[in-house]
C-alpha cells in the first residue's frame, strides 16, 4: 500500500517572527488566510498515497493534529533526534502492518505551486519504489547557487522521467554550487524521497545500525521509545543514509518546488501586486514604494511609505525589518534574542 | 490668580499608528514608559500657576481624566471648534469667579526639555500679563526652516527677556522661512501664551465678535453651549485674535521645546543609543542597523537588521514603516486608510 509519511517535527526560527518556538514554519498559513503548509502537504499525500501518517515531536502533537483530517495517524516522538529517526519510526511502525509498504517521505514546510506536476512525479517515483525497490529521490532543477541544499548529480536515463543518481553533493561551498547550476546536471534534492518500507530498513540497519536496532525494540515494545529515543544518533536520512545509497534514483519533478528558506522566498511563490510590493495580510504602500515584502497578521495593518526592497513582517507581539537581500540575517536576530534573555520572543 | 489652561481636545494623526482618534498625541507616552505628554503639561501647568483647568472634547473627557490630578477641573467642549473657542471658553469660565485670572494657555502635545527654563519663562510672562495688561507669546530659536508654524517677528526689547511683536507670519513659505531662519530676528510661535482673561476677552470681542457672543450667552447659562457651540467659527486663536493684536509680546524660551509634529522629531528629544538608532521599547538592532527611529508597545519587539535611517513604529494592530526624511507623508497613508475604508485603523 502507498503511504504518504509526512515529517512534522522541525522547529526552526528562518521565517521569525512568524515562525516561533511553538509555532515552527510547517504551521504558518504563509500565504494568508488559507491552509498551513503542513495542512497543504497532507492534502498533497492523500491525493497520492492510500493513507497518510505524519511524524511530529510528542510536543508539538497538539499543535498539528486541526491541520490534518480526522482520521489522520500521527507518530510522536518523545524527542527529535532529525529525518533518519524519524523516517525510520515510521518505516517500522508501517512495516509492521503491511509488508509491502512503499513511503512517499514528504517534508512538511515546504511549497508547492502545481499540485497535478507533484501528483504525476509521486506517480513516476512511486512505480519506480515498487518495482524496482529503488530509493527515489524528487529533485528540482536549481535556479540560483544556493549553498544550504543537497544537490543530486544525475547519471544514465533509467526508464521515462528518472535518471541514476551518481553522486549526493551536500551544502557545497557557493563556487562549487554555481558550477552546479550552471552545468546542468544536478538538481537539488527536495527532500521528498519514495522507498519500500523494507529497503529503507535495509539501508538503515545497514548504515545507521544502531539506530536500526533502537528501532527495532521500539517496533516489539512501543513503551522503551521514551528511554531509547534520547540515545539515537541525530542525523540526517540525507547524510546517514542517501549519501550512501550507490543506485539512487532521482525523478526531477518540475513543480514549482519552494522550501520558503527566508523571507526573500515568498516572492517565488506570491505574486508582486500592481504596485511591485509583495503583500500578504492588509498592507497599505504609498509614496512610491516598491518591490517589498510584507506580511501581516489577520486583523493587523502594515503601512510602507517609500522604502524600496524590504521585507517588513508583522506576526504576534514581534516586527522584522531587513533589506531582502538580507532576509537570511533573521538568523544574528534570533541568536540575539537567545544572548539579551528575550527568548520569549522566540 | 494665576491658572493654567490645558488645552487637550485635539485629534491629529500625525504621529499615526501610536496617534488614533480614539488616543491623540498628548495620551502618547513618547518616550516609552514614562507619563503622557498630557501628563507631563499637566505637572509643568502647576508649577508656574496657582490651578490648571483642562479643555478637552466631551468625547475626550473619559480618557483625558485619568492623566490628570483628582483635583483637576476638566472643561468639556460639547463639538472641538479649534482654539479661540476652546480658549475664549476657559476665559470666560475662570473670569466669573476670578476678576484677576491670568491665564498661561498651554498646548497639551508639545515636549519640553527644560523644565527649569519654562518655569523661568512662564514667571516672566505671567509678570508681563498682570503688569502690562499684555498678551505674551512664548517664542522659540527656529532651527530649520519649518512651514508649518507661525513666526514671530521679533521688534524692541521690553524689559529683560521680552521682546514687542512687529509681525506675526503664519506658516510661511519654505524660502520665507528659510530667510527667517538664516536673519535671527525671527521666533517660532510655540503656542503657549499668556494673558488676562479679561484683555484675551476683549479682543476676541473685538476680532470674533460672534464667537464672544456666543460665549457670553454660555457663561450666563452653560446649558445653551450644546446649541451654540456648532455654530461658532472654527479658528485658531493664532489666526483669528493674535494676527491682529498691534502690542503683542514675546518672551523668547530657550528650554527644549518641541511640538514632535512627526516621528523624525523623536530624534531631538530621545537620545540616540550607542549603535546610533532612537529606540523607545524593546528594539533589536543588528547588521549595522544605524540612524533609525524604532518604537514599539510595550511587550513588543521591533527587530531591525541592516537599515538606516528609518522609521519603524509599531503600535497596537498597526505597523508604520516610512525613511525618517519622509516622515510627513505619514498623512497619506491616513488619507489613505479613509479611502479605502481601512478606518478602524484611523
Amino acid at each position: 500500500m502507498r503511504h504518504g509519511v509526512i515529517l512534522a517535527g522541525g522547529g526552526g526560527t528562518r521565517l521569525w517572527p512568524a515562525s516561533r518556538r511553538a509555532r515552527p514554519k510547517q504551521l504558518l498559513r504563509l500565504l494568508g488566510g488559507g491552509e498551513t503548509l503542513l495542512a497543504a502537504t497532507y492534502r498533497r499525500a492523500l491525493r497520492v498515497a492510500d493513507r497518510a501518517l505524519v511524524v511530529t515531536a510528542a510536543e508539538q502533537a497538539d499543535a498539528v493534529a486541526p491541520e490534518l483530517g480526522a482520521s489522520a495517524e500521527v507518530l510522536a516522538e518523545p524527542v527529535g533526534r532529525n529525518t533518519a529517526a524519524a523516517i525510520g519510526l515510521a518505516a517500522v511502525h508501517l512495516a509492521a502492518s503491511d509488508l509491502d509498504a512503499v513511503l512517499a517521505i514528504l517534508p512538511s514546510d515546504h511549497h508547492i505551486a502545481d499540485e497535478d506536476g507533484f501528483a504525476a512525479a509521486a506517480g513516476r517515483a512511486f512505480a519506480l519504489a515498487e518495482e524496482r525497490r529503488a530509493i527515489v529521490a524528487i529533485g528540482a532543477r536549481p535556479t540560483r547557487p544556493e549553498t544550504g541544499f543537497g544537490y543530486l548529480e544525475l547519471g544514465d536515463e533509467i526508464g521515462a522521467g528518472a535518471r541514476a543518481v551518481r553522486r549526493f553533493v551536500e551544502k557545497p561551498a557557493a563556487d562549487a554550487a554555481a558550477a552546479m547550476v550552471a552545468g546542468g546536471h544536478h538538481m537539488w534534492n527536495t527532500g521528498i524521497t519514495f522507498a519500500r518500507a523494507d529497503r529503507l530498513l535495509a539501508d538503515i540497519a545497514r548504515h545507521l545500525p544502531a539506530t536500526h536496532a533502537a528501532l527495532m525494540q521500539i517496533a516489539r515494545d512501543s513503551g522503551v521509545a521514551a528511554e531509547l529515543y534520547p540515545s539515537m544518533p541525530s542525523i540526517s536520512i540525507d547524510h546517514g543514509v542517501l549519501e550512501h545509497v550507490t543506485d539512487l534514483v532521482c525523478v526531477p519533478g518540475d513543480f514549482g518546488w519552494n522550501d520558503v528558506g527566508s523571507w526573500s522566498a515568498l516572492a517565488e511563490i506570491a505574486p508582486p501586486g500592481p504596485d511591485g510590493n509583495v503583500c500578504v495580510g492588509q498592507v497599505i504602500a504609498t509614496g512610491g514604494a516598491s518591490g517589498n515584502i510584507a506580511v501581516a497578521d489577520p486583523g493587523h495593518l502594515i503601512a510602507i511609505i517609500g522604502v524600496d526592497d524590504l521585507v517588513v513582517v508583522q506576526a504576534g507581539d514581534a516586527v522584522l525589518v531587513v533589506p531582502r537581500s538580507r532576509a537570511q540575517e533573521v538568523r544574528e536576530v534570533v541568536a540575539a534574542l537567545g544572548r539579551a534573555a528575550l527568548d520569549r520572543f522566540l
